[in-house]
């Protein structure tokens, strides 16, 4: 019996109950399912974190204990083999007997990708938010930066447990530019309840003119109350688990 | 009456019968649809092209005769509450009586894009091949230019009526990349049955080192049958469909 971590990949469309398939629908039965087939009796797998209903991830991290034959890479193809063409094992290693995937992690980072037009896109908008009217991109530059460091950040989001710190670490905020999309590449070393989906909705308002730059400032300064909106979760993406031990990396 | 002209886009991914939806839907048949609950009574659309199962389109072309009494972009609006999600109407404008989208046509331009990874990735292979093994992009760049010109297609496919000339002109061909993605850019005249699909197969496979660049220039020069290999429709997207009559653009 040995411990293995596993880098995984999906396309949250499925999970949110839209068209593309049935309600009710989650990442880990469905990975759970995968484990069974190949002779898993374990009752329940680890995870790192749980992506709101929608969102996508290329890097969520999964854990299990499995008595398994063969290489970890042998692993990882059999488990794609019997997974739906929306979630990937992308990597899998052998962990440390007392790895968690949760507990262990030292930082998260996420990406939300949005692009700029009046008129619906079909072929854009599973992965990305699709934003109107025109904004400025100067200013999604000036907000940003505005996050890092330790804040309180009551006004972005919940904590994750009840009476939880909503103190948090922002180490990355910043906007690129990929062609005609932004993406918001954003890393702390732990996230508040759709904190990210919040931060983004403000940065966007302040870019079309609703909202002051000087109010997201104010809003990290002296939090009061929950910040109003929150950005769509079919643009957000869990793109990297990062932990401190070497030897769980 | 008037007849309109308008630009669809749409997601392929549910037209092949995949597992986001249940086969057997058309484009076509979802716009008549829509068209029908705003009142329209004819028989039948017209399109500039019939794109293959699972292809998908930014500026596929489509008219049709209606009374219509509000404004083009009223119409817009009205198509667009009434389509499902993976389809949009991009633009509606009025055209003279006589306009066919796929007679008058002067040019079509069909983008295919792909990325290189070993494992599945359920975030992009919905819209871009994933190739593996590893390819050698000097040897994209050194296969795209032969394309261009007036050439005999017949060993990249057959003739869209029967016994239809497979002589095409091909005015734009060539690789650009974006990010981790490649994206082949090709623009003819007309293309033949799954032509652009055989043209990327072939300069993968060259790029892959399992066929030489010497044999494409070959198959254009003096075609005898029909080349092997098809890069999958899923890569491929139908972005504009151009006209020379100024009036009807």
């Amino acid at each position: 019996m040995a411990r293995y971590r596993l880098i995984l990949a999906y396309d949250g469309t499925a999970f949110l109950g839209s068209q593309r398939q049935a309600k009710d629908r989650t990442v880990q039965a469905e990975l759970e399912n995968a484990l069974r087939t190949l002779g898993w009796t374990g009752r329940s797998i680890l995870m790192a974190g749980r992506t709101d209903s929608g969102v996508h991830a290329s890097g969520q991290v999964a854990a299990f204990d499995f008595e398994w034959a063969h290489s970890p890479e042998e692993l990882r193809a059999a488990l794609n083999a019997c997974l739906p063409r929306d979630m990937a094992v992308r990597n899998v290693r052998e962990a440390p007997a007392s790895f968690h995937p949760r507990f262990d992690a030292s930082a998260r980072r996420y990406r939300y990708r949005l692009f700029r037009d009046a008129i619906r896109d079909p072929n854009r908008e599973w992965f990305a938010w699709r934003v109107w009217p025109e904004f400025d991109e100067a200013v999604l530059h000036e907000a940003a930066p505005l996050f890092l460091g330790r804040h309180d950040f009551a006004a972005f989001g919940s904590p994750t447990s009840a009476k939880g710190s909503t103190v948090r670490t922002v180490t990355l905020s910043a906007w690129k530019r990929l062609g005609d999309e932004w993406r918001f590449e954003v890393r702390a070393d732990a996230f508040l309840y759709r904190m990210v989906r919040r931060m983004v909705f403000v940065q966007v308002a302040a870019a079309q003119g609703r909202l002051s730059v000087q109010s997201i400032a104010d809003a990290l300064e002296k939090p009061s109350k929950l910040l109003a909106g929150l950005a769509p979760a079919h643009g957000l993406t869990l793109v990297e688990v990062s932990y401190k031990d070497r030897s769980s990396k």
